[in-house]
């Protein structure tokens, strides 16, 4: 089996360069290792005279993505554009309807749309990888849907936003304020274009719900996710949460309940001393846990040309393989609908309030909390300068809707100043 | 395609058991992922009556191993008994020879027979894949052939003992020595029968053998392996390492150097803070780094009977999928013989060693290091009670070469009372 694969690649970002780079400079390992050459037969992006490092003389030109995804003599099309619809998806379903293989690595697209691309991809013959699409260059897509397809998976967690964790991290580490560090991390070129893509959660989201579908046979659900972005922890909390012995990270969880799934993206505290708790900068994490294989951990890059260039060359060699199995480790029409889960296991939660500096103030607090049978672990208040006195409670384990409804009813007794921070604390 | 996938399954110990029950309870999930149902035809072990925990009733029973590989409906031979000869090699060999495809967890069969077992499976058309015979339930062989593929890669690390890493850690936590842990591990039953094969470092030198003929597409070659044990870590030791922000691990190194393939598994001295440092007990560690991705960390149970069974899943799925691969990532025949480095990176070492309680007796010591050309950074003597005084050394950075030298040449001072510990610390 000597017959090159033959690739379409739209999209020449720093991603889609660096496909071409390594196809460029280890073809020749990659092939013995595929068992056949991948070369690239033709390009496409928005401008064709922008220097991105690579020669692409080599290598046919279209303007038109759907075009390039059309092409009879392009067997995988591989979609490096982004944007969860618009001509990326325009340009996927075009290759997927004709047979051709896609592999991408745009988390959007199939958040928004994996279940009926997957089912175009399976109604047609057609593989649909996303590999690059989740944690970078950790071979976490692979690892679910292949490493432990043996397994039940009874939870996948994960930190899998750089941005967010390199935020923190820096926020941590220089005692700067939230605002500060995200105009250095815009500066730096870190965030996206729209920035609440990655410091609201979404992009994490996006990731999550991928893997729920794989690990619990279920249709990808993005629009189901609890999500909290990371836009209203200050040096405070990180403070406080580093004095008892936590560290703040945007995790991703998801597990399946009693009655359902649960999916959340948000700030956590979780033990400075676990695998997750000591992760710095932009590196991802991701956490799987199987009936039979228990807890495995996998870290990793989870951004950068070269990272996301060797999960898409991943997906790129199996199908060279001829490895062919469904987008999300099943047949897609056997996916179930699994309905959002009401009953996220009771946790302990971080509280940050103001409150007005008057007499009983913080009485007034306790008993709102503990009319809705949210009792208190510890509280401390602050020295301060006057007017407002911030205050800090850890309380017992509680289930989610007794807090929401403890702090609905918190406005109400005129002593709070600014709408309460409450982080989960996850026990990982 | 919903023709069953038919095993044969030899070796019923706890992995082998873990396996039937894995299939019993999750088969029809198994089934959904793999595309076809997994199903066992016939068993083969030592004893047929000793009770298992598993229902075997309803599979043929073979006494002989060799009779079950050649069974015609027997699609994949399951090898599960181990030992690096004997009957685990026959049958593989029979079952490889009439093209049925054979999986198993046995890294001494393979560390010693991989190419020769590898060459006939590709001659026949069938696979022969290893998923369990390295670091239990952890990925890591798919994440090496498969995931990071369109990488070079630079380097292979790894905690793949768990006993030794239980021992090295429960000495350290309960401040026992070794012996007494040996002892103690033992009789939790945590030791191979032949227990040098794990405190000698030669089972976990077994498995770097592996990885590193993956990664790096040479012949599997376990007998040019640096070796070292832990038999001669002390209490003191880890003690010590502790103080200068250190950590002792069995760990293996593969990785290309200018004049061939440097293997070495030894224990090592290991920043505290890294995730090799933060390792506890019997979990396993792996680290691959290649030229795209940077550094992937994995961490997972390394040992027992649902890890192992997870593993072994893991490739019975694949096979399902009809995934085809060659054992080692590219043809057998192409991978190449690489000769063992000799020009392994210099290191600083710790060293420990007893001096008689002579005046002068340092002042030698330190004059054989400095001939050999071996700079000291540290060093340290211990109040002592009477005769023989301990003395600890860190160099700078020297090559292992030199460092062998002034070992060699100690002896000669007369001051010496024991030959010293001389440990390396790996900047991991």
């Amino acid at each position: 089996m000597t017959t090159p694969l033959r690739l379409g690649i739209a999209g020449l970002g720093t991603v889609g360069a660096g496909v071409v780079k390594i196809l460029a400079g280890s073809g020749e390992l990659i092939a013995a290792r595929a068992g056949r050459p991948i070369e690239v037969v033709a390009v496409s992006a928005r401008s064709r005279d922008k220097d991105r490092g690579v020669d692409l003389s080599g290598y046919d030109w279209e303007d038109d993505p759907v075009a390039l995804a059309k092409r009879p003599d392009v067997d995988v099309f591989v979609e490096l554009m982004g944007g969860s619809d618009g001509p990326a998806k325009a340009a996927t379903e075009a290759a997927l309807a004709r047979g051709a293989h896609v592999v991408t690595a745009n988390k959007a697209m199939l958040a928004h749309h994996g279940q009926a691309l997957a089912e175009l991809a399976e109604g047609n013959g057609a593989v649909l990888r996303f590999e690059a699409a989740v944690a970078g260059g950790i071979p976490v897509v692979k690892a679910l849907t292949e490493g432990l397809a043996g397994n039940r998976i009874t939870r996948v967690m994960g930190v899998m936003n750089g941005t967010c964790n390199y935020i923190l991290t820096r926020m941590e580490t220089a005692g700067l304020p939230y605002d500060e560090v995200f105009a250095e991390a815009n500066a730096l070129g870190y965030l996206e274009a729209d920035p609440t893509l990655d410091v609201g959660g979404i992009d994490a989201g996006h990731k999550l719900s991928l893997l729920a579908a794989i690990a619990f046979g279920t249709r990808v659900a993005f629009d189901q996710m609890t999500l909290e972005g990371i836009e209203r922890i200050s040096i405070e909390d990180i403070r406080q949460a580093a004095d008892m012995g936590y560290r703040i990270k945007l995790l991703g969880v998801a597990q399946r309940t009693a009655d359902g799934l649960e999916q959340r993206m948000m700030p956590c505290l979780v033990p400075a001393t676990s695998p997750l708790g000591q992760l710095e900068g932009g590196t991802n994490m991701v956490v799987l846990e199987g009936d039979a294989v228990g807890q495995i951990v996998l870290r990793g890059a989870g951004a950068g040309a070269g990272p996301t260039a060797s999960a898409v060359l991943s997906d790129l060699i199996d199908v060279a393989r001829n490895f062919r199995l469904p987008t999300f480790g099943q047949a897609a029409t056997t996916l179930a609908d699994a309905p959002p889960s009401q009953s996220a296991a009771p946790a302990p939660y971080y509280l940050r309030m103001a409150l007005t500096d008057k007499p009983g103030a913080l009485a007034k607090v306790a008993s709102v909390l503990g009319e809705a049978g949210v009792s208190i672990n510890r509280m401390r208040q602050y020295s301060h300068d006057a007017g407002s006195a911030p205050v800090l409670i850890v309380t017992h384990a509680c289930a989610r809707a007794d807090l929401d409804a403890a702090l609905d009813a918190l406005p109400g007794t005129g002593v709070v100043e600014t709408a309460p921070v409450a982080l989960r604390i996850e026990e990982v």
